[in-house]
């Protein structure tokens, strides 16, 4: 009796073609962080219930994989990498010192419903700056997901930009502070459902009358270039000290971004971003690709005032972002930016004359030596099925020898995308084979 | 109330000082990996524990992390690399095809007994060449071995090599055949427990005979050089088929490591070394550092001849070894390689001149064009305060420009190791910078 080999519902197996780009991606995306000087951390999947519980949303608690250990002990498998950050820094934070920032590239779990595509085993990228309020870590912020996305190579994007200051600011000056997160909640759908039902719902759910209404659906709907809506906004928020901070603050962020030399024109205020209710409370960032905006935002995040409140009196405030690696994938392949390649190596050796198998791991060695990835067929099967293989698995060179060759110490090199072979000398350390093989991968 | 924060026993969090050579130590695993060909995987944390259950030994039964999910699924999670790959392998092998060669690192957990210093969550680090009985795949296991200690950076090693076969072989020509679990058993103990009490177990365990009992520890206790052990073996096997292959394997392997190129003399052939009862039957290695032998084997592995069994009725042959990182990052510490750095990035751009921001993130995109990594401090702090964080994090330079050295379009090139600093121009695209920088990490 066999065991039906089978993964949980709504968990996947990465297959090489599928785990090659992710690792490409993920690489690329560490390469700017610490390019940045994020630094790599990382924490338990498994963390105390009490850590986690009661951190996300109620929907994060329903779906949390959560169990009791052998030793008795109430344990979650972690949901996000935000809440454990906060649990970290809370209890690091004395030896981390502050500016701390880290990037966390790591799993996460949540039993979602799967009907809606969703996965329950996902990967998270995020960074952030913690211990800073300062606008130089805001800058950077918008910074790093534009050199992440031009590393990816797609740098056709618009970074939405807001702070939330600024709505913050007018609800106070409207007096509608304390209805904020009725405000925001309809303001949320308005893109969904339109300016007539959001409108009503804040009459119903925020008590807001048509005036007040009015000023904030006109703050969400403002448009224009960035130079225009900052104009609009310091009209609009005019007598309100958060409001006037918050849109100084969007004007420094929009200025760092041009001096340092990034193409600004990529970043896009957009007043009505929101992201969540409770969470940001500074500037905010959504990411979206000019070619295929429907897939939402690749990269969001924002800046907070109090990351670690639950778990420390110590206030750290800070900014980050996660990268969507998922939904990047499925966008670059949406895109035609990913090739179905399902080997590391360019140079397949087939075994192909018995006696010299020492001789083709000799001649790998050497081009291994010289930075390629080089396979050695395993077996000394026919030429033709070997060469099948390679073509197969994606493989770009052959190297053929046999006794002909062997004795006039050359091989041949086969590009395997033209069928074309040239002939090539095995001495010289192996030099003209790397140059030829080179040749053709260049 | 504040939570307090903190890790479950047996789980720790990765300080950036700790996870920076842990990331390093990966991508040097890595790039070996990939440059034979073996392709990434990755496979669920957690799968059914009808998958996971029983697979193992008792102990790996006992320290699964396993409970009922949400949708009344028995489940488990991974507590190592092999038994997913031989579902995974079970499940993909038409659309994967054979030789498939495989890297996989990931996490797995075990309620290990944290008194021995064990941890419960922890990385593996595997490759396996599935789907060929092939001598090439033992020879590049061995191979692999050796580049991986190599790229690390610790060349001192001795390789463990021996092969099931050939002590299979000398049972079945004793007649033991039926107790080779029980004489296993005690010969892996003949380091710890010595000779006598050895065959004092193989005698009531086994029921062996004296003669027999010598003629399995002549085996075991053989020692010389790889000829002079092969030959002994020769003798001693002479009339077993299966031991014969395993000599003649053996000699192949050897054979196949010198003529490619790689020191030879590494590899020691080792008849004792049997590497668990049931689950090898080919080649088997262990890696050991000369430097530091008492850590064990850092990088173990063996030939077996059914993968996934429990899964298929397709026999599926391979050969693999896993490298033990958190093994390896221990020896590297003792052995004084880890350096205590806690930032990926060598420069530091102190935030001096409060105007200046601009100026300073600029500056900060020119170097990281040119693939330097470098941070600029959020805060405009006293320089002192900003050039103690560049020690105390690790930083290697720091550029200092203040309102002079702006109009004179320079800046001051501080090498933080010396104290010096030199003047350098901010002309010419920032490339007299990046030339001194470099000058100074070189």
């Amino acid at each position: 009796m066999t065991i039906q080999p089978r993964t949980l519902k709504g968990f996947r197996d990465y297959l090489p073609q599928q785990m090659m780009p992710r690792e490409e991606l993920i690489d690329r995306a560490k390469k700017v962080y610490r390019s940045y000087g994020y630094s790599p951390i990382d924490t338990p999947a498994l963390e105390y219930f009490e850590i986690l519980g009661g951190k996300g949303s109620d929907e994060t608690d329903r779906q949390m994989y959560r169990f009791t250990d052998n030793g008795g002990r109430e344990v979650g498998m972690r949901f996000d990498l935000t809440v454990p950050l906060a649990r970290f820094v809370a209890q690091h934070i004395n030896t981390l010192g502050t500016p701390f920032k880290r990037y966390h590239i790591a799993t996460v779990w949540r039993g979602e419903n799967t009907q809606r595509g969703r996965y329950r085993e996902f990967m998270q990228c995020d960074f952030d700056t913690i211990g800073t309020k300062s606008v130089t870590a805001d800058i950077e912020t918008g910074l790093v997901i534009y050199d992440l996305m031009e590393s990816i190579g797609i740098p056709n994007i618009t970074i939405r930009l807001n702070n939330r200051q600024v709505l913050n600011g007018l609800l106070e000056k409207l007096n509608l502070a304390d209805k904020s997160v009725e405000v925001l909640r309809a303001l949320d759908k308005l893109a969904k459902i339109g300016r007539d039902k959001v409108a009503a719902e804040m009459a119903s759910t925020a008590g807001a009358s048509a005036d007040q209404i009015n000023c904030v659906l006109q703050l969400a709907e403002m448009n224009g270039t960035n130079a225009e809506i900052l104009q609009q906004l310091e009209q609009l928020i005019a007598g309100s000290e958060k409001g006037e901070e918050g849109v100084a603050r969007l004007t420094q962020i929009i200025d760092g971004i041009e001096k340092s030399g990034a193409d600004a024109s990529k970043f896009v205020l957009d007043v009505s971003i929101a992201r969540g209710l409770d969470y940001y409370t500074g500037a905010i960032f959504e990411t979206f690709l000019n070619d295929l905006p429907t897939i939402g935002s690749v990269c969001s995040g924002g800046r907070y005032d109090n990351l670690a409140e639950l778990y420390t009196k110590q206030q750290l405030p800070g900014i980050g972002a996660s990268l969507g690696l998922d939904r990047l994938l499925a966008a670059m392949e949406e895109l035609g930016m990913i090739e179905e390649v399902r080997t590391p190596a360019q140079v397949l050796i087939p075994y192909f004359d018995k006696t010299r198998l020492g001789d083709y791991l000799a001649i790998a060695r050497q081009l291994r030596k010289a930075g390629l990835g080089v396979e050695v067929y395993p077996d000394p099967k026919k030429l033709g099925q070997q060469l099948k293989y390679a073509d197969q698995r994606g493989f770009q060179v052959a190297l053929v020898a046999g006794e002909n060759e062997f004795a006039a110490n050359e091989c041949q090199v086969k590009n395997l995308a033209t069928k074309d072979s040239i002939t090539v000398s095995l001495g010289n350390d192996g030099q003209d084979l790397v140059a030829a093989i080179n040749e053709i991968l260049a």
